[in-house]
Formats: C-alpha cells, structure tokens, sequence
C-alpha cells in the first residue's frame, strides 16, 4: 500500500498517518520528494482499510499494491483447481465441459427430449431453471421444487449431471438436494448473504459475472465462497452491460485469459446471455474456447420459438449439434479435447 | 406492443404470429407497407413476453409500446404517494426529509452523539448499517443485532426515525422490530427473493438505486414491492457507475425529475455515495433539492477521520449543520420547505 | 511516480527500471518491502511515459502521483480564471451567463426572433449551429457560412454575443470571424488537430465534454488548447453516455463542482444535450447552478416542434423566460447573481 | 416508422402528424387500440427525423423500424465486399489478412527489421503510426513525414503493403502518397469533417470503432465514406471502453459475426489496443479469427521494453512468429486460410 501526501502535509499529518499504519501492525518505509512524501506500507496491507486512511488529515491518495483478493489468486495457488463435478465430469482440466440445456425448465416432456439429444451431441451437464430472477414480477418465475424434480429425473434418464439456479440462501439445502452444480446468477454475484451460505455449501458453484462488475469485483465475489471453505468453484463469463443495443450483452472475451492469469479457478463462458441474440451463439462458442474457456454453458431447446424464457437466444437441438461438431475443430487447435465419444465421432469423421 | 415482420417474411410466419397474440386473448391490427408488414397488437401487453414473439420464423422485432411497470407508475395512480415514516415525518410532501448518520453503527456514544447532533441540525431521519454489504469478506461486516439494538436506543435518545439495511429474507422481521424503514441497498435492487419478501412486510421501504440499473429497472423492482402489497416505497438514487475515476459513483441528477414524471412515489438522493468525495457532498445535496428531490440520505461521522467504513464520504457535523442551512435556502427557492425548527431558526438568521 | 516491481523481480530488473529513471533526468527512493520493492520517482514525473516502464522486465505496475495536467490545474494558477468574451460579459465571474438560442441556425426570421427573446429574458450570449456534426449523412448539415452571417446579423440587432461550433483547423479563421466564442463539440474533444488549431486561436474557447470522456481526459483536452497559447477556455458538461435509455445522455452534476477545485477554468452546463428531453430541462439548469456552474448553455426555439434539429430538447421562448426567473432565485440561494436587468425585475417582482 | 400517439392525443394531434409524414411523400397506417392510436409509417423513413416528429404535440414516442444506414448495409449489397490493398492483399475475402507493425514508426533500424520480419512471419501489411494521437500535449507525437517516408522504405524493402492513421482533413493528400490504407482512429470516428474528406479519397480505408461507439454508430461512419463514393472500407474492432480496469478496453468479439450480418464491409480485430496488455493478445487474436474476423491489425516491435508509444500491448518479433503458427491452426478449423507460404510451412511443420 502507497500513502501519497498533499504537498502541504505537515510533520503532525504525517505522525498521525505512521501511527495509524502502524497500531495494523504493519511498517513504514518514508521517501521524500521534492514534491511530495510518499509513504511504502510494508506487510499484509489487506488487514486496513484504504478509506479509513483517505480520511487522514494531509493524505492526498492511498493505492493498494497487492490483489484484494488471496485464495483465489494464483499467487497463493499455482496449479489449476479442477472441480470434480461427478465421475468424469471435470472442469478446469484439458478436456472442454459444455453444460446445455433449456433456460427454464417448462415441462417433463421437452426436458428428457433435449437431456437425451444433447447428451448425444457431446454436452456433459444439463442446465435448465427452476427458480428463475425475472425482471417482472408479471413473468414466468419458474416451476420451483417441481423443476427441481424434472431435473433430477433428466439425470437419472441421461447420465447427465444438473446445473441449476439458486436464489436465496434459504434454498441451498433444497436445490443442493437435486443438482450437481448451484449456480449463483449475475443478479446475485454481489448478494453477500447468499455467497456466505453458498460457502457453507458442499457443493461445486457456478458463479457468474454480475452484469456491470470487474474481474476484480467478481474475484472477490469467488473470495467469499472461498473464505467461506468451499473450494470447489467454477467462474462463467457471461456478459457484461455495455451502450450497445443489437447485443444484450457484451460478451468480455479478454476476461477468460486475463481470469487464467490471475487465478487458478476454472472458467466457462455463457454465450446465450452474452449476446442474446441466437445467430450470433456460435460463433461466440468458437471464440471462447479459441481464448482459453474451460467450457461452455449454452442455451438449447427443442422448440426455440415456444419457450416460454429467453428463446430468443436458445439454438435447436440440431444447432447445438452442429455447434459441438466445430468446437470439437477449435478444442483440438489449441490442443484441448472435447467429451471422448464425440472424439472419436470427429475422428471417424475426420478420416471418411 | 408493435411487431415488425422481415420483408420475406411469408403469410404462414405472419399466420402464426397473429395465432400466438390472439391466444394470449390480445387483438391484431395489420399495417402491409410497401417494405414491411407490421403488426399491432391492441390491449395489454404487459400479458406477453417480447422474447416468445422475437424468435417465431419471418419476425425482425418486437418493440414495447407500454412502460413494463404498472403500479409504479403515474398513470395508474397520478396523485403523489406520500410515505408516512411515523408522527410528523412524512416523504414526499412539501417538505424535503433529511436522514443522516454514520454509514454503520460503530459504538453507542459516537451514535448517541450523531443522533442529538443531527437532529438538532434538522434532520428527521437517524440512518446507520447493522447489517453492511462488504465487496471483501475480510471487512468490518457490522455490529448486527446489536447495532439494531443501539440505533433503537438512539431512536428513543434523540425522537429521530430510523432506516437501516435488510440485506436477506430471513432478517427482515428482526430488522422491522428495529427500524422504521427497510432499506433494500444498491446490490440487492435485482435481489428478487428480498424484494417479494419485502412485498409482504408492512413498513416503508427505502429502494436504492442499482449500480448499473436504468430508471426502468429501478421501478421495476419498485412493481416488485408494489405487486406483494406494500405500497409504501420510497426510490433513492445513490450514483451509477460510469468511467469516471474521481467520484465513486456518479449521480444521475436527471433520474429526480424523470422519476416524479414517471412514477408517484417518492424519490430522495444519496450525496455521499453518489460521489464518495466528502467535499463535493454538500454541492450534490443542493443541485438534489433544486432538482425536486424529496429529500436527502447524508453521512455524517462525529470523527470522520476515525469512522471504519466510508470516512473519506461522511460529513462532520459542523459540515452537516452548515449544509442544513444552505439546504434551507434552496429549499425555499424553489417552493418548499425544510424541518420547521429549523425553517424558524433561519427565519430568525434572516432577520437578524 | 510509483514503480512496483514483483515479487520475484531481480537485482538486474531493479537496476534496469533505476537506470531509465535517471535517464531522464529523475531520481528514485527504494522502499524494499517483505514482498516487494517499491521504486518512489523524485521530480516531475511528466517527463515520463508510464507505458515505457511497464513494460520492462520484473516491473508489476506503475502507478502516477501527480495529475497529468498542469497548465489547468489549480495548483499552477490558484485564482479563477475570468473569460472575458466581449463588453460586459465575462464567465467565470459571480454573474451566472446563459448562452441561449436553436440547436441549429435555421433562417434569419427564426433566429431574429430568438435573439430578440432570450436577450429579454436575461441571455447574455446567442448560441447556434452553422456547421452541425450528424450522426448521418443524410441528416441536415447546416447552413455553413450562411449561418454565420444570420448570426453575426442577430448580434448587431440584439446586442447578444455569439458561440458557434467548428469543426475543422481550416474552418478556423472563417469561424473567428463572424463569432464571439468558438465551441468544440464532444465529438471532437479528442480531435487533437483542432485542439492544436485552436490553441494558436486568439477567441475564447467552449470546450464541451466527451461523451464517454472521463474529468481528466476533459481536462487533459484544455491542457491542449492552454499549451498553445490560448488561456480563454471555458469548459462546458454537457452529458455522459451511460445505461439510461429514457434520457439521451446522463449530466454528470458532480463535475461542476469537482471542475472547479481541480482548476481555475470556469465551467458552464448543458441541461439541452445533457438530458435530450424538454420537460427535463428546466429542473437541471436549476441544480447546476445550485452546484457552481458558471452559466448554462440552452436550446431555445420560436416553435420547437418545426426544428429542424433537436426540437425534442428546445424550449420554447416563453419555458426559457419562465426558466429564468426560477434561475434569478437560485443563483441568489447560493450567493451569485443573474444578468443585471433581470436582477432589477426580479427584485420589482419580489417588493410587489 | 412507427409514431406512437400519448393516450390523451386529440384528433388535431393525429392530423397534424399525418400531415408531417405526407409532406414527407411517406404514407400513414393507422391502428387504433383501446389504449392508443399507433401510426406506420410506409416508405423510406431514412427521409424523416425522429426528433422532428417526437416533438409534435400528443406523441409519445418514434421508433424506427428500418436501419438508419443503407450503402453498409447487407440488404443493399447482399455479396461481401472484398477489398484490394495491392497485388495479392484482398481483405475480406477466404484468406485472414495480418497488419503488424510498431504502435509509432521511431527510427529506420527498428521499422526495417520489424518489416522484415513480420513478412517472413505472414504479415501482408505493416503498420505504423507517423501522425500520432496522444491524450497528453507532452507527450511523442508522431515522425510526421519523415515517418511516412520510412514507412515508404520499409514497403519498397519488405514488399509488405502500408497502413497509417490519417488525423486531419488538411493531411489527406500527403498521406495518400505514401501509405496503401488511411486508418481512421478511434478517436476521430465521428470526425464528420475528416470522414467526408475520406470519402472523396482513392485509397482504401481502415475505420476504427470509436471508443463508446455502438455497432449501429459504427456503421453510420462507414456511410459517410460510402455515401462520399469510397466504397473500400475496412471495419477494425479496437475495443470498447468499459468499467474494466485490468484491460485498458474490451474486445467486443460479438461485433465480428455481427458485422457480418449486419454489413458486406470486411471486419478486422485489433487485440493489441482492445486489451492493452502483452499477455493477451495471442488469446484474443485466435478468439477474433475463430468468431469469423477478417484479419487482424497487431502491434509488434524488435524490443517492446524500448517502445516509446504503447510499448506494453507489443509482442516482441518471437511472440509474433509464434502467434501466426497459432493462427494458421486455428484458421484451419473454421475452413479460412493464412498467407500462402505461411500455409505451405504449417503443411511441413505438420508433417515432420
């Protein structure tokens, strides 16, 4: 942490400042410029507060050095975090994870037709809403404990793992009941009281970037489930809120390297809620795993033009299979793979 | 709601819309022009979704003619909402309703001490967080109960109102007992869960801004409350992130007269958090109150210097007394009123 | 300046970042920390490029003390600075200056009967557009230098001066001629041919925010013009782009008064271009001048609803004259006055 | 065009707004609902201004249905737009076409050797800027013409075609001279002045998005250069600016297919400026190939520690060699092509 003095500070301004850092227990290292006096702070600076000092009579500005973030940062973990979502179903590891399926779960039927066709085309979670956070208080909240129960009954057929949505902290027993993975939303990344329970949890996390929030803010967000002692958490890109309107969202593809750099979690990209905008969710797959994506999370549905959430974004189940065929392409140009039969699917395809 | 056809859109695509809007028991009213058919759609269309229209074959676009909010809105109930906090305070009459305090409850004297002295200043309102939303999970979190319990025991100190911060469900009973407004803060204004369960409660909500959140969405999560049956809630707007580096946030001034315009309930503004720089605090609360605000939410710390959360934002009393005074004079140009004592003490100023 | 080396970084890397340093003339103060060194740069850090260095060898971050401005800031000139534009009217001063008239100069009846108007109404200055920037090309450019002599017309008949944009260096000494103020547009803050351009220029300069442009760049757009010789800037808010749709722009009243400790330029407001919405325009001209602003710069139109440019926005004659006289109530809130006549009617009006 | 009437519009409002729109040589649709009377507009609605009729009294609202541009758009021109650099460079066509170069021509050593060996990567074209703009007026401007001159060398030594960023009207003709593509920086995407004389030049162009342009905005530039007669314009994604503090911009990769659809111009992504930092543009630089870019714009020096100009986002000459075998891979798997001898050696290289 650098403490930067006004040119006017006096010596009091300044022996109020050193007393201040040093009652944290942390040292003072002084340089004085014909300018200025800069104060080094030296050891864990993340024990103060950068704005109780700010107050400090004389203090012009304080700037941390360090990450406010520590157990997700790669410093303190170098290996890459695998998450074990059930037998052989990894993220973080070389092979691409692709978690599809409807945005809300509607009903029995269309929910085993597309757990069983997108199984076929190489997904290895289905994901699908039970709960769902809607704008509206007038729309379509999703069909709860109900939904739940479909989901579970979409593994059991499928062999699929489940990713669903968790709303409150008061559903973490319920929905951990029925899911492999609870995904906290955009809307929630900043909802402390759900990441404290989350970190209670014993289950892998979904955490997505909240609309309007830094690397740095949705880091933090993963520190609190972290600190909280569940480890296992999974980070998805999903888009943030810019001024452009033929988008919904705009999907910050430099986030995917840059989150690899600075921490050992995995991360997956949703290009559905990216973009909003159907045409545009492939060619936004391609470019996530091209990045370095440890997977994708994809909107799929039977019949885009009848769901009753977010059709507008969801590929057929015929799309979808042919989205997985050209991920298979780009996961094998940068030396990743994709689920094992769909391998060798390509590979026979490949050769004939 | 008028959807827009592609220009090689066929009469099955245009069948097939008109079947799903009639459906919804809304009627269609056709326009063929010469490059494009548009179709209108007459009644409420609040009933539909402008995603299941967007994806059905031969659509460009569906736009909304209604604003999506309806409760919250002027045209439903065109006479000002004024919030009843308790006796002889009231938000959004004539007179503008100042609540200050620290940004958390840190101890019972420098409490005490901010409570006598704001009230004597002309403040009606005693803000302070027991509850606080910390973006580190390694910052001061509050004092919890026991800041309830001395933010009521300040209540019966000084004869202020007091709002606090809910930030879960399953805290709001004990918040109520507590507080005389349930304030909902900026990261929770898309917290679907609390706003529903805050629908249900039977105390003045105070509904904060979104970091990110256009007008729009701000009523709709005020529909949220509206739609559980709690009609009284009061809108702050508290600053919205822009690429601004030098204020924390930036206030959107404008958000004031549009949200008087758009909607019959009252609306108040954050200086503090708006800017985050103490010394521009007192110039936002004069533009808020010469722009219509109802009132103002102002930090103020006996020993900013000293404060454990948000010091560089809070005003010193002497700085808060000063501004109460300047806030009179605005007040009165522009029609209205501020705390009947201290509207007599600056009769008797300017008479002096 | 502040250089943070990592962790790991060697004695070779330290003695490299010392070496560049000195170079240019600068001395370092080492701080070595248990995790990391810190190189404090002694001396006018401007003489610096912070990208240079961050790219060398074992440097982490490089992070600036000083502003980056100097010729605008306020520590280089502690007095305000008083922008004379013509007899009797100068900004900067206590008087408030409103600078009124159509977004674009349409034809001599129109713009006669404007200036005519607002010059009643208490407008010291006539603005109108000549050269209009477009978002198409198939919008209406301006009458060119047709309409500088309209408006050189209108300041012989109303005594008014006269602001008007331009576009390009070679439009310059054309502009010069006919107009009293030359304004660069937002779009052009960054162009920093014209800025260059007009810092050889021997007229007082309208310098309107960027859109998206942070106070710093704004200012840093000022130390252009100031370092070619021209001191006569006045700088003007005129909205930022942010996620509101319901408004065209976002004013950002926070940095009038933030202008105003930062430097001793003056600073006038845009409540036209700032909100892009009429029946808004009259309550943010009241807060700016509550928060300091210098003047106001606002569109007025005989009949707003035949302008042929920005009529959504344009008061109409009698709204501007209403605005006035709220405007005379507000300057004398906060301790500054309106143009002298209006002062005089205001105070008949107030004795009746 | 589609006119929405308010609720309480009289008769007379619909007359007069039906007027407007037939004075226009547009024809009106109309659609009564229950709640309010909807007006289509038929015809070409690029004729009309949305303000001049948003302000006619009893409308509450315009919307366009149409695009606002039409030269850029695809429905005009349904076939790509192929545009020819020189002998051999076609951008926009099956082969990705690479620029690489220096931020800032400096000196004749480096740009030779640079030139050379980004030729002997894959590169087409060389980059480098002679006319720098800098958002400090202390800061290296730029050669000039002895830049262009050296750049001129490095083309006649390297046979690599040349692109470099024009800044003003008045520099058009000299550039022209020396350079095979003007670029249009970001800065002065809406530099309505220079797009015109753009327009009227015989050079292909290379128009950068604007910092917070949206796509639409985007596309109205490049309708300025068109409807001037240049149909030669290149697209370059360069990044956005966002809330994003890690990355200097964000790389809005969904701009790319969207382009495509949008538009038959070539699209080109700049991963230098679009992130600002070394270690991620190889990332990004396969992220825009795999989303369907048409070539890339990348910034390379012989010693990025010694870059006097955006030294941090360079890649070194190795970087750069080993980023194009990354893309000839990932140019493959999405059925595109790199430069022919890059093609030839990735054939060996596989092979071995």
């Amino acid at each position: 942490m650098i403490i930067i003095l006004k040119p006017k500070a006096t010596e009091q301004d300044l022996g109020r400042v050193v007393g201040r850092v040093e009652e944290a227990g942390l040292k003072v290292h002084l340089s004085k410029g014909t300018e200025r006096t800069i104060i080094g702070v030296v050891g864990d600076e993340r024990k103060m507060d950068i704005q109780s000092l700010e107050v400090l009579p004389g203090v012009e500005r304080v700037m941390r050095v360090l990450r406010p973030f520590k157990l997700a940062s790669r410093e303190f973990k170098p290996d890459n975090t695998v998450v074990r979502v059930s037998d052989g179903v990894e993220v973080g590891g070389n092979q691409i994870v692709v978690m599809a399926g409807p945005c809300a779960v509607e009903n029995e039927k269309d929910l085993m037709e597309t757990a069983l066709a997108v199984k076929a085309s190489g997904a290895q979670v289905l994901r699908g809403g039970a709960f769902k956070p809607r704008t509206s208080p007038y729309s379509f909240q999703g069909l709860g404990k109900d939904g739940l129960r479909l989901l579970a009954k979409a593994r059991d057929l499928s062999g699929l793992s489940i990713v669903t949505e968790v709303l409150s902290p008061g559903d973490i027993d319920l929905v951990s009941g029925f899911s492999d993975i609870l995904q906290v939303g955009a809307r929630n990344m900043q909802n402390f009281s759900l990441l404290q329970a989350i970190g209670g949890a014993r289950k892998p996390v979904l955490l997505k970037r909240g609309m309007s929030a830094t690397v740095e803010e949705w880091l933090m967000a993963a520190e609190y489930v972290l600190a909280g002692g569940n480890t296992q958490v999974i980070l998805c890109e999903r888009g943030i809120r810019t001024f452009e309107t033929y988008t919904r969202n705009t999907m910050d593809i430099s986030s995917i390297p840059l989150v690899k750099q600075l921490s050992h979690l995995p991360v997956i990209a949703d290009p559905s809620h990216s973009t909003g905008v159907r045409s545009l969710v492939s060619a936004l797959s391609r470019a996530a795993v091209a990045a370095g994506s440890d997977g994708l999370l994809v909107e799929v549905h039977p019949n885009p033009e009848e769901a009753l959430s977010d059709g507008a974004q969801s590929l057929s189940l015929d799309e979808f299979s042919a989205l997985m065929r050209d991920l298979g392409h780009i996961a094998r140009s940068v030396g990743r793979t994709t689920q094992p039969s769909l391998e060798k699917a390509m590979r026979g395809g490949d050769a004939g």
